[in-house]
């Protein structure tokens, strides 16, 4: 096991910085492995509830991207995406990934 | 970056607590942010099997119910959940969320 | 609240682990709980990204399962799934679940 930095970052699908985001982590940071998923309902700081319940067809579900590296690449990352993503949208937190040197 | 605590509630469509708590979270605590995720397969306690792919429109698939706040304020909510949610259905971390604050 | 760890794991649905995996988490370890979630796009280590956008029904889209159980029964499962599980695709960490001794 070796440790590793957690990171989700909440979106929705109308705010359009889904593709930006993926373009970064894949192309720029090539970040060790990403995850995109669609919530079925949800809400934000502005008490609005994004919800596939309410309308037929939503198109402003949330959406969680969640990715995890080495601490020292996940901090690299957090600040290149400062401006991309708004206050109280990425949380991280410490893990542990398996490795190739998992015996016993 | 700040101190938050994360939460994930687990709980199964058929059960009905789905309303009352995205209730509770939205009007009463105002947390900060919810995002309900529904799973393609699960099982509990009982090894009861919830799965999309066992009947053709499964009613009782899993669903998780994520949330996070300020430490403080999720030891509040979490006391105010203990009538709703089942022992082994709610699971919660400490984690770090970014803020206005961030720089450097 | 008691001290669990929660585990991770990815997959893509093309791999044909998640049976294995299930079958031993629900049969032989019986683990608390355990969700499956599907992903709407992902990456990992080869950067080939599986996406529901790309292809009209992708086979291959991003798995997540998720459990917990107490830190030595965890402990115990990670060891049987090293053989099962490819470095850098199972993730774990420390957390809290309620249980029937939750008062004050």
């Amino acid at each position: 096991m070796k440790p590793i930095t957690m990171v989700r970052i909440y979106l929705t699908e109308a705010e359009k910085k889904l593709a930006p985001l993926l373009k970064y982590l894949h192309d720029d940071s090539q970040v060790l492995g990403v995850t995109v998923l669609r919530g079925i309902s949800g809400f934000g700081k502005s008490g609005k509830i994004h919800s596939a319940h309410l309308i037929d067809l939503s198109f402003d579900l949330p959406v969680i991207v969640e990715f995890f590296d080495t601490p020292t690449k996940i901090d690299h990352i957090l600040l290149q995406l400062q401006t991309l993503i708004e206050p109280g949208h990425l949380v991280h937190w410490s893990a542990q990934v398996n490795d190739n040197n998992d015996n016993s």
